[in-house]
């Protein structure tokens, strides 16, 4: 390899390389409906009406979690919530999910069994059944794979890129949360690391709701339950895994369209603010670029916002989809508009 | 984590684990047809007459492969062919694939360009659309991992646990070939890391054969295309993933039968004979116990072995499914039975 160009993913930026990669595509198949830099992928067989959904996710030890706060039984479950959000922000239902675990020395059977249960106990939560399981070694990390399958009608299948301007943009739930709580038990670990006290019990209880939400998050299953027993339906939906702002420009730049967010309307709990607090940070970064919300991101038509909230009420209205050419705006609680696009 | 037992994968065994994690599932759906513990997962929407196949596969660094001898566009190749051929042996076809990748530091995007390649190959080999992706960091290992969705009619699957006593036990192609040719590029690899030259070149041009099996294998779609034509179906068929032996033993085991094998009979190459003599090895448990060959093991029943070879002649007989009074017998060249259940 030596002499040959070296770039490295941040050089190149991850999603510039993903949108790269997708773009080498060579085959495609007519089963396939909506397939790469689309989100969520959805099939359909040549007999059926109803469209399969699919997504899949991995995670690994050192880069999306730590063994030493994260409990084995909370990882597959937390696993599952971030690609079951998936099929339900595409107003889906998951039924089977696969499972791989690649397993360091390290750990034991045991420990293998509590990883297992946290998978169960997400199963239940999201009535899948686990349909196949690969348990592999690993060297020293340990990793874990899932795909879940789900199933839409067609007519029901709600997408990312269909926002059309006028329409109000809605989030579920509160934001910033799951990045509050990781900034707590970061900051536990280095206390403990520095204590060198075998001893040594972090004070969390101040910020059990935030911690739960990073370490145990669950998926929004209940917008979708809400919403079937009406004609509502959303003009686009995406999960907020990667979090706000990269997911509105997801849907905005799919749909052909601008935004403005109302940065004072954006929901946030008071445990979260607290920690921002503690920490000297801004809130309202975590509310914006922090990832693992696991909320769901939806446009309205205006008409319809009061027919939801009969059914459904956790949820914010946060800003309005625009015109193209009216670009991408944050408008402050002190009258200032940031532009996104320029 | 103190005080508590410690069992490791190996002394609990990684199948044994494995089935007592099948056992603890809860949760079960009407749309999955064939789940844990039962191969290749079948599903079926209640609209649909198709069934949905789905299998998926993790590779890691330092585990699965090594790139100090594994060009980076053969990994995304083996990886999908690995599960190509569980959705064939289903007797299936399989059309979408998505894909992770786990990039450490050290890979450039150029490098994930060339892996992503790979990928795009055995996509066009299998025509399958890559229909999702998602790139993730790591920190020290390369990690891929895929599933693979396909289809079949209901009345087409073939399924590893429908063998019946008197059945011919085939193979296609030869086996340990892929085993083979992993000892010469171990040996390679260790002769060059001795040889401390910046100049040295592996001497690999007598085992072009078995190392192209073992780093870009190709799966098996010619018996699925070949028995398409006819009204010929295996009772029973599963991919080689584990060795011969570990599949043969899913197959009897699954369909409350024995079996018998003549291990003269068993296919393997010259190249890989010559391997075995050069390692000083029994070339009989390469092809018995060697992994990764990729070949699919199937019966048949005795009178369709000749209507077979009309249309497709690359397999061999190499026993015969037995009641599971009768056990499971390894015959030898030299007239030995070896039994290996009990």
């Amino acid at each position: 390899m030596r002499n040959k160009p070296f770039n490295s993913i941040e050089e190149t930026g991850r999603r510039q390389l993903e949108e790269r990669l997708a773009n080498l595509i060579g085959r495609r198949r007519d089963e396939v409906l909506r397939g790469i830099g689309k989100g969520t992928t959805v099939c359909r067989l040549p007999d059926s009406t109803d469209c399969t959904l699919q997504s899949g996710s991995m995670l690994l030890e050192g880069v999306h979690f730590d063994l030493s706060y994260s409990p084995l039984h909370h990882l597959g479950f937390k696993l599952l919530t971030s690609i079951a959000g998936d099929l339900y922000a595409s107003g889906g239902e998951p039924f089977a999910a696969t499972i791989g675990i690649a397993v360091p020395n390290k750990l034991s059977s045991e420990m293998v069994e509590q990883i297992w249960q946290g998978f169960d106990a997400a199963a239940r939560e999201y009535s899948v059944e686990i349909s196949g399981s690969e348990l592999t070694a690993s060297h020293q990390i340990l990793v874990l794979s899932s795909n879940l399958t789900g199933k839409v009608a067609e007519a029901d299948l709600i997408v990312p890129d269909h926002a059309r301007p006028g329409e109000l943009i809605c989030v579920t739930g509160d934001l910033g949360a799951a990045m509050a709580g990781l900034r707590i038990l970061v900051r536990e670990k280095k206390l403990w690391e520095e204590s060198g006290e075998d001893g040594f019990s972090p004070d969390l209880k101040d910020f059990e709701y935030v911690i739960q939400r990073q370490l145990a998050p669950v998926a929004r299953k209940d917008l979708n339950e809400a919403m079937s027993s009406t004609d509502l339906r959303p003009g686009a939906a995406i999960h907020i895994k990667r979090g706000l702002i990269h997911e509105i420009d997801l849907i905005c730049r799919g749909s052909g369209t601008g935004f403005e967010l109302y940065s004072p309307a954006i929901p946030i709990s008071l445990e979260t603010r607290k920690v921002a607090d503690e920490m000297k940070e801004d809130v309202d970064r975590y509310a914006l670029y922090g990832g693992e919300d696991f909320e769901i991101l939806f446009t309205l038509p205006e008409n319809d916002e009061e027919k939801l909230r009969a059914v459904f009420d956790d949820f914010s209205v946060i800003g309005k989809v625009l015109p193209e050419s009216e670009g991408m705006v944050i408008q402050t609680g002190e009258g200032e508009s940031i532009r996104l696009d320029g």
